[in-house]
């Protein structure tokens, strides 16, 4: 029924792909490998051109030797790598003059007319993969826009954040764009809505009859997103410093996938109208204050064998002396509409925790009027790495003799239902979708401007120092706080059988 | 918090357990090996004392000698076994002479003095389980009242089928037990009511939150109850015939499943509030008509290896010559009440059919307005033998690049989950039940009332030969008239990817 | 559809209504009017027998003489009167003796043969009205069965309160009846069930498909039930004394509205099932304790023109100095079932109040995550006495040119609907039930136990003088405390705009 | 809580209503007396300039002599008459020369700097609005966008339908405006959206708690909404014909109906918000085909004393022959969503019927598996005109000795609520809120472009003649085949006792 919704779209003309930002980390780590990836499973057409750009000069075979170490290819596809780095093409240039891009543009149209059937006027269509430090944003941009567009077919923009860092600095970003491309050109990558289980939320929620009822006030006490990481910021904290854990996790990736989580139904599953009821929730979200949030930081804690954990954020000489950087934070957002009113979302992530885990937990009321008071209750667990899952926590008879209420768990693993299964990378379905002009899972300018007046105020106080961080230990759960706070909130720490479950070989208490 | 639903009863004074029909079948194979697993798993108290009563002499020994081959007394039990054996006493009396009965009392009443403490008054207290043909039934309860009964303690009647063979029958039944013993003294079973998935029911209906909410017609399509055989008669097609499929199976214990999985929350879990909503629902059907039913009847089909697949019903000699007997029978129940208003209830069994099986499917109604046309239902099994388990059909993303729906299950095997456990018998449950004196699994006079009042109609009308079965091949799902008329009434045959499914290996299609 | 729930029913045979206690109070005052008030309507068979009997010896005149003046014959109406007057009997007797009855029972057997068909065996029906002080009860009893029961036909028998005075006494008087007759012939009087909104609530809850589902904790924020007589004890403050308000007024009509409002549907509308309702209601409510009531006593307050509130309670000289008696109380009463948890159900009842008014408040929750903030709440009223009403108090926009939100009504008062609708007095519906062997409206011995369960011991500590009442003015609300802790359960008092109202004219505030 | 909805906006210097077509009659009969109206109840500011702009030059006594007829100035109000005439201006000019317009903008330039405070650099707001034929609607449009923009304060610009003919002219309409102005900028007429029940909608769905739970397919069976007139064409036959009954009412006030009957909840009220909503609700609906609609067409009747009624349709000089116009049309509308699937919305308009009437009409499902069965069903009638009225028609015990089922109603009617209320009329709402900048009630793009999808195939089919409408004679309620399919789509006529009812004294049947 949906399967349009990934089709390969048939591409009428030629096909050119342009990285710039082609020598950069992101670049070789993360995009080259994921291009090879959709080009060995012939998810993009053989013929896509693709283009590196980037200052330094590189030939065809400097390319290749820089790319190659990355995309572990086997032996066996050696041959299928062959046409791959035979698509490969490089251009070098500035990225703030507009020469450059004319350059570009002449190289890019060169090699459509010569892709092209004889005699056919071609369309040509084009994406561009801004794999960018900010810095050269604004450039770069005006650029393509006055250099680089194709007159015959499409042109897509790939953005990575970040997008601004407040609703003022996003308002400029977002203007900026608006006045040099349409939004139907721009796809702005969250990489999170790339991921399978937050990209299985829509079906989850809209394709079950047993959960859709459910979905709302009436039987979900309270949901929260969690992201956690079990390293610091391995050397780089001065970098983060500038934004902080709300920046860099909670205002994109825990916002989208609350979105994914609360929005209504959409009224068609076409891109806009999903975004659309993605701001729509936001725009029932009040501006955060510094009471709806708690704000932590990591003290050394010294395990053994994890020499990382020997230093404390502030250790790190290239953070600021008396930062109040959060390293770690939780928010209680309320959506003020009638499916939501009441029940608290608890966004929490944070660096140097216990463990690497994303998931979303969905805790349903007590029982109304129970027959079997003090029993415990259902959680829906869908569990976005690792290990992707979803399980039910339910109740039974105790099996045997008793007549006792005993939780136990209706479960979906992926790992113990589908084996190894080799799920695709976030961006390599992304990519895909730019490809096929699908936007579903990009982000639309109004969702970042409703994002940023969530967080804006809180973030200008937290970035004024209004408010302190509590120390946590290294690889420790967060502060003892942010759990209080949650069973303060109405979340019910529930202790769970797990010798028996499945779900168990995998994940740990929350 | 419903710990003392099955807690051990301290029991004040003394406890006999009297076997009517000691020497019998039922006795044998079934009582004793119970009585047995619960003496030695210490559920019962060490001083029971077990009182076999039947016509045949028989010294102590030669009790002992007929059990214990039944027993399966492992080498590491003997001693166990043998203070069991210590406690097994025996009379031998007629069953329609008073004065039998008054010698079986003059017996308990020696041996309650026996066994009580030296000076004390004791109470005595008396369990009378009546494993009898039904041609004695009435001549034995009157003299149990007139001689047998325990004026210190409490007395307790174990009761088991045929409650009747039609309205008629079941309440001159009722009138005489009532005019013996009052209603809190009658312990009629249904070993259905034992079973570990049945007595889950209740906790899985109301104890959980995800479920209670949706267990109504707005989100359920219709619900099966199918109970199945493998094998035929076996030689006793000339009892059977007396009977047929719905008195045998489909009246008592479909009827009783049906209750269990329909009835409304009840005001506690006390044991008449429970009994009162099992009538509460019989009363909101109206009796069936023949075309509420749909009848089968096996005809060889002679599957290799299996010699009774190459007689059909009627090719039993014992079987009477163009017997309309139903050996399968299908029946559309309706419900009218606010829960179930429209919701076919889809009662069948059947012998001589592919595989031993009973289960309860809760089809869910699709999603009203799906965003996704097509995909398939959800559905909630309830396994109830073999295998127990309960899964739910639901929805995906189907795992990877693609964006189709894709139905998997969140599943709850007991053997993925929990090994395997040794799940009690369910006699060994019901009589532990007797013990403890708790009625919740055991059928009130008004069940059988209603329970009779549906099924008279029919069962007259079939009886009086107005409806014929439709022959189907032994080993075969039953007559293909039954899966059409399913289809007819909503239920959705949805193909399912069983080969990544904990659930498959131990479940066949429906 | 259920025109035969009221129909009258064919009587086969004679039938005698007997009024024992025929001179006394309620016998002139309420029976003998209602009786005429069916035999003018024809609501009653023509040759209906009505025999009084009492203990002062009367003529038939003289019995005709003195109920003539309560029946208010108009001139129009002296023929059928003529005709009443002849269907007139009276014995006198003993209300001890056997005796007494045995002639009695000669005398109604004589009046049934000489009304009967020639040569015909007739069937006999009796009614036995008990108008009779609690004293001779039990010897009326005993001597109605033993010597005035018909053996041809039904007999029938109508009790009136109390029923006890708490769990003890009720058992007994249940005991007692039980043992003389069967329930189907006991036939007890609350005549709050024989009201028109009382008995119009089962068709307003289960008829109406826009209440129905709403009609449960999800929606409803509280529910009130009021009943306030404007007089005090009128110098029967003696017999009130050994009563109090909560056994006079709460325990049985205000716990009976209750029941009507709380319970679940029926699985049919006969009497049993209803009554099998009304007693889930109950068993789902824990005995009270003295923190859920509060109880007022009325001070004298010398209202202009009101003697009677020249004097508070305890200076009427019949009452014992001191005395705690409640003279009005207010209970929370919680139902822990599904529907109801966390829903305060509010009892409310007093003497020597502002105005004479029973009624019922259902109010809703607000909307939730309403776009409204701050708009009333939705709020049916079921108005019972004076003035029949069902009014919905409902949010529209504020008629013109602004867009606020405003109070209004969905009004549905039967003055200004139907105009000067007779509606029939509560005894008159009853007793014509119990011609036509209906018992919906009846309270049966179980309904009594579970409503003495809740209310027996903070009745025993009030007896006990545990629980100080709080002084109020004669002619005001009640104790200021009372509304104070009604906000506190979340009843939220609505200023209301009454000037534009239908409903205004008949009704003041809460 | 809503107050600033429609709270007069501070105007930051002055104001002047521009009105084009002046000398038009929607001019003279609608705007001049909807301008006196808010005038003389101070609801715009005493100092708003108000010129008047068409070809033909007047004066300004012309011009107060030309309007004045048709406001309807009491005597008393001859003193505020004087006020609002003086500040009346005419400018005469083309519609297609930029020449006159730039005279129109001199004089409005020095207009408004005469009435600016000395010294002061004053802020002038402009509204203009088009009383205009089609055909100058483009050169008019290009002219004030060229000539006639105030750049100190705001621009608004007021538009009347028809908003294009099907998808393709709508398409082209809506790209000149948007290249002309901005959304905010555009006011586009519907003026059923200044209906006192249409406006109440948001707050009767949004603010009862009673309604809001009940709004979906589960409780409601089908929804009407119907538009009524009681007269022809009235000569103007030739004019209609090029439009239809379809285009002429259905596609736009019963579509604006429609959506507000239908839409989900907004995240907010603001305009933007809650028009999102009502785009979202179409874009549910699939593009109508031949077999969702019914067309009629009037015929003549000769009903005493009107002399229209001896003319059909066709007998209309103007009119084609043959014509296959319709004046009467039924449309079957379905919402695929979650609340309305499966739920039919009936849209039903005529011209030459019975009565004038607009009202919506929400028929509630049958109470499921119904105590009462056949008892009536519960219906919400909003009446949009005239005699403004909600009313809920609900079930209750016929009052009196019975125990039957009786339909009666909940009500709200206007007139007899509010006595003679003096309503505004929509006109006078819609310009008041221009004035406010409050575009809530006033039509965006989008809603145009999906109203027109909707109906653009069955037009276009309609146009080429492939669909036969049937007579109906004039003043009859429309062919009898409506009724009829209405009753095939569940709708159940209920004849209802209008005796005692409130609503009967202003309201026929369906």
């Amino acid at each position: 029924i949906v399967s349009e919704f990934v089709s390969a779209e048939r591409v009428h003309g030629t096909l050119t792909f342009v990285l710039l930002g082609a020598s950069g980390d992101l670049a070789k780590k993360k995009i080259y490998p994921v291009l090879w990836a959709l080009f060995k499973q012939q998810l993009i057409p053989e013929a896509t051109t693709l283009v590196g750009y980037a200052r330094t000069a590189l030939s065809h075979q400097q390319l290749i030797d820089q790319i190659k170490p990355f995309l572990k290819v086997k032996p066996a596809e050696e041959a299928v790598f062959a046409r791959f780095a035979a698509n490969q093409r490089y251009v070098a240039g500035t990225y703030d003059q507009l020469d450059s891009f004319k350059s570009l543009n002449d190289f890019l149209s060169e090699q459509e007319a010569a892709s092209a059937p004889a005699g056919s006027r071609v369309q040509s269509n084009r994406v561009f993969y801004l794999a960018l430090p900010p810095t050269v944003f604004v450039p770069v941009t005006h650029n393509i826009r006055a250099a680089c567009m194709s007159s015959t077919g499409w042109n897509r923009l790939i953005v990575e954040k970040p997008f601004g860092r407040d609703s003022d600095s996003c308002a400029k970003l977002n203007e900026h764009l608006a006045s040099l491309f349409n939004e139907q050109e721009l796809y702005r990558i969250d990489h999170y809505l790339g991921k399978e289980m937050i990209q299985n939320m829509l079906i989850l929620r809209f394709g079950n009859r047993f959960l859709a009822p459910l979905w709302n006030r009436e039987n979900i006490a309270s949901i929260q997103i969690t992201f956690k990481e079990p390293f610091g910021t391995q050397g780089r904290g001065g970098y983060f410093d500038g934004f902080g854990i709300i920046r860099d996790v909670m205002q994109n990736h825990l916002v989208q996938m609350l979105c994914m989580v609360a929005m209504e139904r959409p009224a068609t599953i076409d891109a806009d109208d999903i975004r659309q009821e993605k701001v729509k929730v936001l725009r029932a979200i009040k501006p955060l204050t510094l009471d709806d949030v708690l704000l932590g930081q990591y003290v050394a804690s010294n395990i053994p064998g994890n020499e990382e954990s020997k230093l404390g954020y502030t250790d790190d000489p290239t953070v600021p002396k008396g930062s109040k950087c959060p390293t770690f934070a939780m928010a209680v957002v309320r959506i003020e509409n009638e499916r939501w009113a009441g029940v608290p979302f608890i966004l929490r992530c944070g660096k140097a925790l216990d463990e690497r885990k994303a998931e979303i937990r969905v805790q349903f009321a007590d029982v109304s009027g129970s027959l079997f008071a003090g029993a415990p209750r259902n959680e829906l667990v869908i569990r976005v790495q690792p290990d992707e899952a979803v399980y039910m926590k339910c109740i039974t008879k105790k099996p045997g003799i008793s007549f006792e209420t005993y939780q136990t768990d209706l479960d979906l693993s992926y790992k113990s239902k589908y084996g190894n299964l080799d799920l695709p990378d976030a961006y390599e379905r992304l990519i895909l979708d730019v490809f096929n002009g699908q936007q579903h899972h990009f982000v639309r300018d109004d969702e970042l401007t409703e994002a940023w007046r969530i967080f804006t105020p809180i973030l200008h106080e937290i970035d004024a120092g209004h408010k302190e961080p509590i120390p946590y230990a290294f690889g420790s759960r967060g502060p003892e706080q942010a759990t209080q706070w949650a069973k303060e909130l109405g979340y019910v720490y529930q202790p769970y059988d797990w010798k028996n479950s499945a779900v168990a070989k995998t994940t740990s208490s929350l």
